[in-house]
């Protein structure tokens, strides 16, 4: 007999989803209204005007999609990819893989740069990448490796896709609201990202921004986007500036309310302070595990605040860990993934799980657990 | 300056989302919890089995796309269709249309077989299309066709399929938990939904079931899906029957809580008990309307109980209507769609929303606002 399901209390201090506030989930559970109701509509130009303050940009073509950071990633590739194109992919853990299988889904070609799994992108080895082939028309690479927790110099490789003559598709899922993140300034042609990490909403929806050269790259595609779901010509007949917003899908509207609550949270806190507490726990973080006797996976001058990958000691139990701190302190922390199964804990401090509480929290479980 | 957003209570008579119930956004606002969390597995397995139940199917691979109805739609195409592939595509409405562009974004050829916008599907034209292409091996077409309000015979189109050696592809966006749906009786290969309907839950999910037959033919696909998203191949690693669930995306956590509470309240009220509900309320509804001097857009015997498409008289002035419906009385209704814009409203009696006491509300709104 199946009755409801009500779940544990957990502290997520894993690779997302992060704490989501009392706030966010009462904003949640507000009562649904139609997605073509005038309210709802404001609630959109809220949500764009929100979400353009978190990117740091001015893009017309900013909003919601309605589906993971794994379907934003898939928007950019399928509207800014034609078949026969040539992408340069940087790749330094498992999304930088995910990113080639676009590429290759799009009927095109994938160059990869790779580097170790932890180290951020080399920026020459991609400017070596670009000079071996000067026909490649797209740079596709993570800011922040959420399988590794290492973080890469954006705003270098999005100068370096723009000197190319390159569009530049950048993966900011665990990036958003953690670090900086400035799309315009840094000059982003298209990214994407995820609710359920620094902006501590709860999954499902993943924030895209499109420049104005990206959105002219799409306006003049010669073939069709292979997506019907994602095709932004589409999308924007509903997200876009008209009055009269022309219907594509059912937008998942009590999830908006949420990210509504949540970026609004953000821009109260603001970027910079949000970024600092960010930076402020992880270092206590980092001071409590080298305490312990752990070691950091990621050299200090590219780990995430966000995302602490730490090394497995020899002879321990990574499986049993985890499952200890989850059953005797509803504390959930990430396995390693990929290459780095087994070898790695990810412990996340993204948006309202970075605080000094459960930086204690995790420090006291583990030493437990660890004894 | 933004405020947090404070939605108004609306009566949800459209064609969807439809009046959510208190107990499923209470399901919705519960802490989140891991995606890859054990008691979060549980509720997966639990939500497989009800919606085996909801579908009326034994199809191992039945889970919830972590998106709306339209990119269940587009699970169900891509992972079908492959370039080359002929299609009979049957066309009574809008969704008719999308499916077209489904088939084409796969690199296929759709056959369209076209009736009048509010006709069902007429079985002998699609039999007629598979005896002029005998190569054709799929067959796509609408269940319920929430543009017009139109049912059509979907065990009559699955039979006539699998006589031709095609697989089916139906879109039950609208059916699912109104109207008999019997996934397996009637030999359905690919059918998908949406969980706004008359699961009466929260937007942004698909609940989809693939036949044996179905899955047979995606893992003896020649190409690659051309979408990573939504590759059925890989979502089974995680939705799959393995006791080791492999990361593909974040889940939508909360939403899978309200999908799980919505299912179970179907569970408990029973298929049959809610679909003669949905009849009840719709015989009411249109004894009230053809009181008042209204008439029905779709002739009686294929008629939606769950979607009723009215004629707007001459004169009225369809947009001041509906206004003035949601400004007075907090009621929405829905607008025609497509060739059917201005022409028709359409009232929707879905799932929570088909209830004496909005049948009674709407006929009082309408009479105030039409006298």
């Amino acid at each position: 007999m199946i009755s409801s399901f009500i779940p544990p209390h957990r502290i997520l201090m894993g690779p997302g989803p992060s704490d989501v506030s009392q706030r966010v989930l009462d904003a949640l559970a507000r009562p649904t209204i139609g997605h073509l109701d005038p309210m709802f509509v404001e609630l959109m130009d809220e949500i764009k005007g929100l979400l353009q303050y978190a990117f740091q940009t001015e893009n017309a073509l900013t909003l919601p999609i309605s589906a993971p950071g794994s379907a934003g990633m898939e928007a950019c590739f399928v509207n800014l990819i034609s078949p026969g194109d040539k992408v340069i992919v940087a790749q330094n853990g498992v999304f930088g893989g995910r990113m080639k299988e676009n590429v290759e889904r799009c009927g095109a070609t994938a160059i990869m740069v790779e580097d170790n799994w932890g180290e951020a992108v080399n920026v020459d080895k991609v400017a070596l990448a670009f000079e071996q082939n000067p026909d490649a028309n797209t740079l596709a690479f993570v800011h922040a490796e959420t399988s590794t927790g290492a973080l890469s110099d954006a705003q270098a490789l999005c100068a370096l896709a723009s000197e190319n003559n390159a569009l530049s598709i950048v993966d900011a899922v665990t990036s958003l609201g953690g670090v900086a993140l400035k799309v315009d300034e840094w000059g982003a042609d298209a990214v994407y990202s995820g609710t359920q990490k620094c902006l501590s909403c709860v999954p499902g929806i993943s924030p895209v921004t499109f420049s104005h050269r990206a959105v002219d790259h799409i306006q003049n595609r010669k073939t069709r986007v292979q997506s019907w779901f994602l095709d932004m010509q589409l999308v924007m007949g509903y997200w876009g500036a008209n009055t009269k917003r022309a219907y594509h899908h059912t937008a998942p509207v009590n999830n908006l309310y949420a990210l509504h609550e949540s970026l609004l949270m953000l821009q109260n806190e603001g970027l910079e302070q949000a970024h600092l507490r960010h930076k402020r726990n992880h270092e206590a973080l980092v001071t409590g595990l080298e305490a312990m006797g752990l070691s950091m996976a990621v050299a200090a001058d590219v780990r995430l605040p966000q995302l602490n990958a730490v090394n497995i000691p020899e002879g321990v139990d990574d499986a049993a860990v985890r499952a200890r701190l989850l059953n005797e302190f509803d504390l959930e922390i990430g396995a390693g993934l990929g290459a780095l199964a087994g070898k790695t804990w990810r412990i996340g401090l993204m948006g309202e799980s970075s605080c000094e509480k459960n930086v204690e929290t995790c420090l006291s479980a583990l030493k437990t657990v660890l004894a």
